[in-house]
């Protein structure tokens, strides 16, 4: 059979976790046009923010052109937040913390938008942002707008929904964005490629909190925060903070010369989250000053090109008249080991592929 | 900068960790084709197959043709084996375990081989299966057959070239094939992705077993096997056991009718070893007579197919005359937000993809 999931995700219809925002986005009213989005958008309507979105996360085909109108329109007012990636296993709080720093950053003044990166909610039932009582204060917050996973079927399209996104929500005027994304795979690699900090949210454990951790990720990170230092749990919490310090020590430094740091906080007793985002707003002023912070940007918009050029390569050829077909008869003959995966591509991209 | 590494990764030069093998099949002797190499292997001659396997991990264009050649006549000779996936988190006794499973299975007449998945290692400097000493026994072993991870820049590349190496393994008669892949990321999924068999090796921690296991792995898992339950340990690893006994039945059953098991073993004191063979050889067993064995090697192979149909469609899109010049016009134009990437994409592929 030839794939009928393409590599942006073509499965219809939406998991109950990503309907709690776009549902409002879907009223009886006549679908606005990109123009009249964008003109909400820049308004910070949210409802109108809500509708791009649900039109960015659109599989149907029709609404491709009008997704890509209205990003496309979005891109000039874009890129002026700060984008945080935070992610940690399930039960390190990522809710409760990113609920604690958004309420800090609203009261702050600070227009805070939080997305989700969670490929694999669509099997899981929603694991993080589906429920969004979860994040009770801030979601009531006037200068909070909260979205959970887009359902995709694969992290690429996930990736490239979160990318357009983002846009959006800059041209709404937000201006912290913040990305939760669950430590399961691939997802941190693809969340940490479009942030500009990185921040990995642990609890302390009994003092293997090296053990677990995937060696990938602390390497990501610009920060690490250990979270639910309160009560009794305070002294193991200072005890990791010193191993995750001594483990740093042994990293060389980022290419951006950046040096990661290791933070207390209580996301329930909102002890700690001015510090967190002391160090962000140092780590921005840095970058700027030596060009690390504009780099980053650079490489996430050439990354995000890459990654368009790829899945409308794939898309389109599998859409050619007579691939799908020719696709089936390989594939069976793969099965049967009567030729190799490799020889069969081959022969299907002499008679389909781009000619020179 | 037009992405100067493709997909299946371009990179010449192999990092240390991939020495130790290869070295022996580069020696000064004429290079020997693809059917001598297919009448080593079949015979199977160590170096032969070394040789066979440099040639699929080759990078040279030079190369390509010979490789696949390779392949294909192995082909029909190949799958007769059983693929046992083995991953873990650094510290959970990869290696030592391998090296009991390994001498216990040549122990019994049978032959193995060991190959490793690790897409980090060029990073990292190899941290799996890079310094062959840790397994002295079973390197020595005349049955066994050990192999580091190949080098590749991407993880797709790694993914290819192992299922290729699988063919050539099996080809030379290898019965029992493990692969070893640590826990970082993306790799265990593309392993699952081409094993029979998928074993999570952990160690008892202090009762916080499940606190930073990663969901998605348990999920795959064919096996939890409790390593190091020896000595002082053994009470800790029997608590773990129940505990992921408990975890397990929160999982429905399987596709293919499965229900993992959790077992204890000692990879220094060879202990619980032999059980958990007779549990790989009753899954082999079950899913023989279900179909459910028969239907994953299908899937396999149509991965392989869709895999290799990606790979060569990008490789050969980039390598298009021209692409190269206008990817670079176009990113620049991403790059100062003056079109968007999709729009971008849209524009490159209008100009260079294939035509319906």
């Amino acid at each position: 059979m030839a794939p009928t999931q393409k590599p942006d995700g073509d499965k219809r219809g939406r998991p109950d976790s990503a309907r709690t925002e776009s549902a409002r986005g879907r009223s009886s009213r006549p679908k606005p046009g990109p123009k009249d989005l964008l003109e909400g958008i820049r308004t910070s309507d949210r409802t109108a923010l809500a509708r791009g979105i649900t039109l960015v996360e659109s599989t149907l085909p029709d609404d491709r052109e009008a997704a890509s109108e209205l990003v496309e329109s979005c891109l000039p007012f874009s890129g002026n937040s700060i984008r945080i990636g935070v992610t940690g296993v399930p039960g390190a709080g990522k809710s409760t913390f990113i609920e604690s720093l958004g309420g800090y950053l609203t009261g702050r003044g600070l227009k805070v938008a939080v997305l989700a990166v969670d490929p694999t909610s669509s099997l899981s039932k929603g694991s993080i942002l589906g429920d969004k009582t979860r994040m009770n204060t801030l979601s009531r917050d006037e200068r909070a707008f909260i979205r959970p996973s887009p359902a995709g079927t694969s992290l690429g399209g996930v990736t490239r929904k979160t990318r357009e996104t983002i846009s959006l929500c800059e041209a709404a005027g937000y201006e912290v964005i913040l990305i939760e994304t669950v430590g399961v795979g691939q997802s941190e690699t693809a969340v940490h490629g479009m942030v500009d900090f990185f921040l990995l949210l642990k609890i302390a454990g009994a003092g293997d909190e090296l053990q677990g951790i995937k060696r990938g990720i602390v390497e990501m990170a610009d920060a690490i925060v250990i979270n639910k230092a309160d009560g009794a749990n305070r002294e193991a919490a200072r005890r990791a903070r010193s191993t995750f310090e001594q483990a740093l020590h042994l990293y060389p430094p980022k290419p951006d010369g950046w040096r990661p740091e290791v933070l207390l906080c209580s996301s329930t007793e909102h002890t700690g989250i001015e510090a967190i985002w002391d160090l962000i707003d140092k780590f921005r002023e840095k970058g700027r000053k030596t060009g690390a912070f504009q780099k980053k940007r650079e490489q996430q918009y050439t990354a995000w090109f890459r990654q368009a050029v790829s899945e409308q390569l794939l898309s389109g050829f599998y859409e050619i008249p007579g691939v799908g077909p020719a696709y089936d008869e390989l594939e069976q003959q793969v099965v049967a080991r009567r030729t190799s995966p490799f020889r069969a591509a081959q022969q299907l991209l002499d008679q389909f592929g781009p000619k020179r």
